[in-house]
């Protein structure tokens, strides 16, 4: 089983439980970590994903850490900015 | 002028502006320490009033904690569960 160092789960506008089931797969397959990263109204869904996870369905994993950013992004329009949010989750076993 | 130790600016669905000028307002009141505070999809907006708060108008201001949670809000249909965040900004001067 691999023990990857950091996975990444990026949210979008797919239902929540999509996301959710990605976290715990990582983690299943011996993710030591896994980043939640989105932008914009998705960061909403990163935190309901982040907390579906750890509350339902992940034993033994807790918040390591929440950073929210600012991001310049090009649009058709020019470049705009958009916030974003990383919730890292850490698995203690 | 008054030197609260903790004020608090909950973000709902209007325009974002709204929420960054009373950020800034209780700051220029004299507080140490603003939180941020939101409920469901009103927290992408609650990261997007920290945001442009931080870069756009507070000097000698950083965020000093991010909290995520799950509430039990009651409604018609019964209790449902809601993620929440907290970002409290502090400042230095």
């Amino acid at each position: 089983m691999q023990h990857l160092r950091e996975n990444t789960v990026f949210v979008g506008n797919k239902p929540v439980m999509n996301y959710v089931l990605a976290v715990v797969t990582q983690f299943n397959n011996g993710a030591e970590t896994v980043a939640i990263k989105a932008r914009g109204k998705a960061i909403s869904r990163a935190v309901d994903t982040a907390e579906i996870s750890l509350n339902r369905f992940l034993d033994g994993v807790t918040k390591k850490d929440i950073v929210i950013s600012t991001e310049m992004i090009d649009t058709d329009s020019g470049k705009t900015n958009v916030s974003s949010i990383e919730i890292v989750l850490e698995n203690h076993k």
